[in-house]
């Protein structure tokens, strides 16, 4: 018995790559989906590149009638567009999982403070996990609503876990530094993101602004059992895909490479998306292009006592849409890997 | 039973690509792989983006041990080192693919007039089969050598088959302006495609010279039972993957455009990976990255009283090692498009 | 004593290339400028790699006060808005270049089935000369309009006047297959040109209609005294700046390579700008970024006995404002170079 | 009287960038260039873009022939390659710009442990100059010796030196995450710059090992009279010009805004190419291309106290040949900006 999915905001990037993804899944059904500018038209309308893949009318927004008959739900929306709808969602005894914002932060004043909204339900929040598997499998196991890290979050936490759950680092004087292709940008128009103005092109933005600042500290806090502040600039790099997070730690102890490489070899051992690399093999954006996977290298530098890590991901995969598949497959006790063990796309 | 297969030349980019297809192609057991410079090395020390889906130490190139209990071995070697590893490998009656282009021209004084070096085993030369699916599919199930199409014949061959088999145009006066990603040009190192010379750059190549010229002259000549001459100018353009062909055709007879739709529609209506797109709907390059699509539209100027047809490929997929999987299938018995189910990457 | 200059429509890219090359012209002050979005401001704010090198507050749009004390206007606008601004400026007794398309085409018929507007001012079209100085140099020195041509044109005007004009090619069956840099579809924000959705993608776009085709024909009719249709099809290309266009015609005598490079040496020699290449040299779109220059090669193809030639622009220079001083240059009778003579920039 | 310029090792991208600007330098000849690769030919055939603005035939490499009638000679050449050259040079009373490594550092411990050779004639090192003229202004103009900074240095040590030398920060605790173009790798072939590895990638290299390092420390540490250490991080981006170095410190004080941005704007009042941005108007590389500007914001995070700064330059101008002309004006009594007054090519 196939598990019956419907999506959300289908039309952006992230939905047409959930489709990209879902449509081989051994154990998947697509059933509906929808979005506000589409409905009534085929989804390769906006999506060509899945023609002859699927044929599929994108249904009214009509929440009730839209989730009857499914399994899950899968919510590709601008924060706060998602609170609401998980919560007709979950009362209806539908999983879903939400790649939007609205319940990755844990406090809501928090969240008010970066999202400039209240939310709309806050009882939901502790009925829902941060959908991080490498991190929560068991949690997201037993949850109903998974809140899908953010694409930032995913590259920095994954690359940072190891060493501040084992108090390798000083955790006052974190540098995140982190560079991201433009569709993390997403599909709506704007003068930067037009080809011309960013082809060749590099920047920063929101510097000590952006909100997955504190989306980052909310997890490494968890993990260190501290309360943690972070530097965190992210750039507009001219690609398509790809994150490539740098970040620079204080070391708490003198450690060789190899002792290094251990402590991630370890914590990682059981997670079959996680590729470590290292110092003669540094990670490379184009390497995880189109894939689940996160590549992470991790440097002790002896000059300065520091420990440079470097951490990629493909933005729309395992920043979006391959780690909400990924949850998914949690949720429903399948395989981890299920519809996603494959390479990615080189060069 | 699986197909037991060899790759030797596998650490190009055609190399990779067959790989990353093969990886999951349900019929495929990847046995041996060799190479010129990587033997004693596994395949992902080339190919980062395979690691963890492949484990596969390169042999070193004796052919005789290397084709032992293989059923089919994939060839992607530069012109001229073709001809006598399949001539051994014909003789053991293992099948062979190959990429290059020994065996693509059926008469030799224009094989040795524009490659300029005599063909080793012009014996075996009728032994093969040109391997474009959409064409050859009963002959490429009964040959035990397949010539793999190069990359721009398959893109012109598939956008003018329908008009040049139903007489639709004008023979005497066919120009073909192709434009390739840089994945084309391989990867040997060369001053024109280092990035700094290539990145925002454009320009057209070997104008007149093309070896991909006789190629297509072969085919549509036999198509049309004629024997015809075309214009063929290649162009390089900044972006890895894919081709663009546009072919500029006199028309025979008026006809509408939904006439000429028709005539594609009928000629290609059992070929699973024909989309055929249209003036409102003009294919792109992006729309069949990463996957065995060719997307072709074909447009009737009114005005002129010209047939203009646009035809896309990925390079490395529809216009190299998907094919060569696609002939695989059809040698093998098995569905042409197994292991070549899915949609490309966009964007 | 200098020109004084007035640029309106100055925040567009050709907007901001007039200021480039402006701001150190010997002979020329720019006094005022003005658009829709930025009045009030300085065109520093939408132009910022000006950024010290001009300050200059944006004027309100007040036709009439804008062009008191101004020796000659800019116009950079969307057709249709140009015609009427023309008519003001010429009734002051000042000189006026167009760099749109409303006094390009002469036949205004053809302007209202290609514009799908009704030229407001039909009497001024006979009062301006087309401004291509390689061929109208006289002309322009006299008229007080230029219309500017289009960016494809030049390129492609420019490639076939030798042959045209020395009847050395059959004038009816000319292809002509143009590749355009993303500046050429302007700052205006689409989702085709969304950096994402046109990174690593190459498409054809207005097959058998775009704008520029009755320019063309109407340029190259005049040079052939004749009344011709030409296929032209313009393709978008990943990079920012150049245009190539690819063009195929059929030889109305046998000539050697030596003989047609001769025909252009002597049609060119008085033209600072226009530079030959030849087959072994082929143009590309990098060598003339950020220039005046137009690089052309026309090669004689002894198989097909068609000549092809490859004609090379950056479209915002020799395309546009570029070409917009060479003709204020002339109509103040400067040296056509003043302010010009430069080299691009490479890599 | 024009300044007798010849530049030895003209092939390279820093080579043509020095013939691009010194073609239209007002008080410059280029008298002579030369190189191990071209010598016998015209530049012209190494760098196209500069046909028809200059012709000149590469002379043999015999030094003492080359120098003669020259009055300054710049070096473009690989580390170890220069030192030899520049003691032929000096001892013959003519001047040198060195764009090499082979000066920059002070400490020759130091130069041998991270160059890896030994200095082929240390005793004129104290006879040369860091070529920053925004720090060093008054000794450029004494020395005959300008050891021409590296390219990350300058938009590092730019982007820091008011911060350090008005003792704002602590200076233990400097991390810069410094992110390069290609054409900052070079013109020599590799793997990883092949067009097809390097589009749509992303990379860190030599991650705590880049021979950039101690000249940052070392003019860092003259600056703030100290021995400091650094982490220095360096990326590959795919694109073609332009540095980005975002750095961030510990601020020793509570600063506004407003105050940190004073600082700068009086460190650098007499520097013609510092432009200095803000939290609203963030530098990006393009801003800068072509041209020989640094564009630099500081910005306080009250969050964290830090202080993040973002320097930008293009690597081959400020970062390579047009400080090397901003040093030679200097050396000649000549304005600092002579030749180099023009602003970049944006987009």
């Amino acid at each position: 018995m196939k598990i019956k999915v419907g999506i959300i905001g289908v039309t952006g990037y992230t939905g047409g790559e959930l489709l990209r993804l879902l449509i081989n899944h051994p154990h998947v059904e697509i059933k509906k989906a929808t979005s506000r500018s589409n409905s009534g038209n085929d989804v390769t309308q906006v999506h060509p590149h899945l023609d002859k893949e699927i044929s599929l009318i994108e249904d009214e927004m009509d929440i009730e009638k839209f989730i009857t008959g499914l399994d899950v739900v899968f919510l590709a929306l601008p924060h706060g567009k998602s609170a609401p709808l998980v919560k007709e969602i979950y009362n209806k005894n539908v999983r879903v999982i939400d790649l939007g914002a609205d319940f990755r932060l844990k406090n809501l004043d928090e969240y008010k403070a970066w999202y400039e909204v209240d939310h709309s339900c806050p009882e939901l929040v502790s009925e829902s996990v941060y959908g991080l598997p490498e991190i929560y499998k068991e949690k997201i196991k037993e949850k109903a609503i998974i809140a899908n890290p953010g694409c930032y979050p995913t590259s920095v936490i994954l690359g940072l876990a190891p060493l501040v759950a084992e108090k390798i680092i000083n955790l006052d004087n974190i540098v995140i530094d982190s560079k991201s292709g433009i569709t993390g940008a997403g599909k709506t128009l704007t003068q930067q993101t037009h080809y011309p103005d960013m082809n060749d092109n590099l920047l920063a933005y929101k510097v000590g602004s952006h909100r997955h600042t504190p989306e980052i500290e909310q997890e490494l806090s968890i993990l260190g059992n501290t309360n943690l502040k972070i530097n965190f600039t992210p750039h507009l790099i001219p690609m398509n895909r790809g994150i490539l997070s740098t970040i620079y730690t204080n070391a708490n102890i003198a450690l060789t490479n190899k002792e290094l490489e251990k402590v991630y070899v370890e914590y990682y051992q059981d997670c079959p998306f996680i590729r470590l690399r290292n110092k003669n093999n540094l990670p490379q954006t184009k390497w995880v292009q189109g894939s689940n996977y996160c590549d992470i290298a991790a440097i002790f530098d002896e000059r300065t006592e520091r420990i440079i890590i470097l951490s990629t991901i493909d933005n729309l995969v395992k920043g979006a849409s391959g780690q909400a598949i990924q949850n998914m497959n949690l949720m429903f006790g399948l395989d981890e890997t299920a519809g996603l063990k494959f390479p990615g796309l080189y060069p």
